[in-house]
């Protein structure tokens, strides 16, 4: 990520990525700020063994399309909400990529898809990433219908009122 | 795809996978008009041995997040601009996905980074694919370079003038 | 809807519904993560006696896109505001569907005109509840109109410090 | 309509009705212009025999707001693409109407689903009309299938070079 | 005004008018909900003397534009801020007027200058209005130079803690 | 008007003036480029007799917003479309102006309602313009309605081949 | 600045001019309000000796362009962020500047940068200015990687819980 | 410049230096596809003793943003108008840096007053530019003045009609 900011985003990506077992390395490399350390990170990803690199930047936001120009590895790119305006500087800067060089885009503050994404990536050559993922939709799936009977068992108004219920709202 | 009419699009992708010995298959699945034809194709995908599914759409563009809904693959999104509002309906409905449904999303009619981000996936797997896209980026590298020179040496008068540089222009 | 987290603007249709005596069922059904439920649902609607859906979603709008693409029958569709994009991205997902798959946008939150305009749908078929509109709509005046009149005797001033009507205030 | 530049958009709504067999008439009221033609109309539409009322308008568009706020009819409104800021006026002047006062709202020039809507509203009543919308989504569907077996036999190339096959697009 | 909720906003014009000795009165007339009083208002309005009208609304806001399609006075169109879009959307349902219908329009929530204008509009008939106007402008320009001197005194520090600056801040 | 390349735009405006016997002076008068011209201008225009001013710019188009803050006329700000961004940025820039300098802003190019606006406010004075602005929308009337008899008549498929009424549209 | 309502702003400016040992000077002069002031300043400020011109404003931000216009100094435009667009308004209003007029914007509220760049442009003909620029960009560069070691030792939930670190949070 | 279709607008900025006699080189250098060429460049500008920088490019526009990060010496950026997003791609990518390393950011397209932005620059070091650019103001405004004669002189009519003038339009 390109400032630690953005960690509060950027962690869910992290944590999607070790519940899957991925081994993942947090590091704050800024495009415009540590330039050498960034074109170093990303030039020398694939010789490390990196296989996905996931990058989330703010604004002007340039990290994520820099390091895809680097590198030949596949780059998810996270556009980071900025106070100004509501990250659509962020999410154009990162997406609207030049022919030749692609990013991976995910939603604004989509850290957590980008984390998912990344594991359906490494599932193409690691079959028990791609069986995870599967269990994963599964279980998104039988919360979503879970939530859905509780619902139709209470009648919205007490599902609403039901503090528990509303826990588990996100 | 979802509509023949993003076929003059979508073919830049399947003219990068051409080049870089991908074997592809192109199907028009509209999300709103075929669903079964669409959901089917997804969910199967995985077993008939696809690896990356690349979905363009335009407008209210269904297509790529749905597909991701039913299959864990990794799916590539082109947003396909549209008259109304430029592509930027398409951009939107396709990347601000809901956590655990990430589609990989390019620029708008960036069909062809969805091709060189389809192999940059594939290369982890198979390293062939990834030395390929080594080179592609060389090229890209040499070319730009080359007519960089070239504008030095002609001047920008010139070189805007000349015919033949015109043809080279993208 | 697609989420409980859309509960607390989707409960505002219910609410209309049961004031004009409609039989109403409510649901969570995730265009992304309960696919079959979805479209099971949406398939089976006019069968089980629906008349009109109303469905509601946020961002990456796909549920009543989706749900029109599978059935005959009206489709509502309330774009949920997001913190993100403002809502922008929800109303564009949802309104800018293709030729052959309408749905029946109305503002972003605006659960309670789904409501309404479900209603009116139904007063084709039902006099009794288009007679109920009419009177919802002259209380709507008479209350308008009630406001208007309490604020030239009261001045400006005085209509805004008075806490009563501050509560009227919606 | 509001203005007769419109028709060349609108026509596709009347066209489709024609096509399903539902009367029509075709008006032009300005809201701005013709303000009490426009009320008339719209007070004395259910009256008349109207079932639901399709309104386009551009820019400023107030039309389908201001029928909607005299009729309890239903109406479904379609935004027109203006030359300056893309539809985008015209869909925002359309969609975001306050309580009590719904526009269904359909794509910018998305006439034809206004047409197609409001058969599906008509459905309710008229299950004569609901079937044929069912046939008319098949149809939808084939059409999409076919064209996806030829693309599959002729290759993307041939299929875009081919005159005829070009014909049928869009 | 369409609602009572635009009237903390909708007070800044009324002030101004009050300062500027200018008769006002002050309705809550919405374009929606009562079509009749608001078209009556509207029509009446030159007979019974009144010279400008100040309109406000917000979202779909079709109030000042529907009160100058039946008036022959100058409309002043205030467009009040919503949640959703930040009043884009009434900025533009307000401006995009169509030719022969004008909304003279201010800045989003720009009650305060849609006082002032209606000022300056009365002035080419009041000379005494205009000769206000030109003195509060004196104000303004001498209030601004005011607080520069104070500023370049105190410094930019000491002048943001002040407290009594502050509160003339704004 | 800021360059003559707004000409083409604001001709609409003077052609309305001269309709309605107004007398009009046209200059080309740069917020950027001429300040001393166009502050004069402004600055003296009362005194000159000048009643109104209209003033239409382009891109950052100050002119408007500078003229008000010199007179205390009204000011009138047109808008002009620019090929970058649709004129969103000459709407802004002419329309958010700050408390105390209002500019009454009309629709992007829309100078003919400019000048229509013009007419209201001098409309005020002179009772002979506010008689004959009356009589303009009468005549926008009767030509809607009959262009509506017409397609009612023809039928649109009739009316939009015939010639003569293509040339009528718009 | 237009207005002391920016100063929470714009000292971010000064703040960086002053350790950069720049002579700075600060002052309210609104291109709307004290149109005399804000010329004679722009008109004067290069006979004074002033180098560099920083000039912020919020909504239809005139003062950065017409400063440009006056003087033939390098003017910088600061867009400040309002509540009702986001500052997409002030960034319109000022960098949308005509031919001949140039104002070089930087990011909305991004008044640190603006004395930056007024540093990295006075580097120029004061090579002191220009080694603390990069100095200062060392910091920088040394800052990220300070911060990005930490995180890559405490792992980024400890990083995120330790105060001390939230505290250089940016 | 990123690319060599970026060169129709970016040959006016070097046209502008020409004219004021600086010294230009104009290189093709892809922030994406030339990382290596493009740090170097920047890298070492100073040193080669450049005094400023213009970096255009459109869309995910990088290449102001990286030259910045590279160098201290002043940046100007020109976002490239985009067909697909009207250049609001571009703007954005250029203008919203992160504090610490500013772009100028010029209108969009706007490769002129990059020029004169340059020239504005070199003129606090070298007095003859800064004396040539008051000429050349100066010579804006004796245009602007001297259109504006004919126009009084000829009438709007007759000078819209005058194909020598429209030659001068623009």
């Amino acid at each position: 990520m390109g400032s630690d900011s953005d960690l509060t985003i950027m962690k869910d990506a992290v944590e999607i990525l070790e519940i899957f077992g991925v081994n993942t390395e947090v590091k704050i490399l800024s495009a415009h700020r540590t330039v050498d350390r960034m074109i170093n990170y990303a030039y020398n990803a694939k010789k490390r063994g990196v296989h996905v690199i996931i990058a989330g930047a703010g604004g002007s936001a340039h990290l994520p399309g820099m390091v895809a120009a680097v590198t030949s590895l596949p780059v998810i790119g996270v556009p980071i909400r900025t106070a100004r305006l509501c990250g659509l500087d962020s999410l154009l800067s990162i997406v609207q990529m030049p022919p030749g060089v692609p990013v991976a885009t995910v939603a604004i503050n989509g850290a957590k898809n980008a984390g998912i994404l990344a594991c359906q990536i490494l599932g193409l050559k690691y079959p028990k990433i791609a069986t995870q993922i599967k269990k994963y939709k599964e279980e998104l799936k039988k919360n979503v219908t879970a939530r859905s009977q509780k619902l139709e068992v209470y009648g919205y108004d007490k599902y609403l009122r039901n503090k528990d219920h509303k826990k588990i709202l996100n």
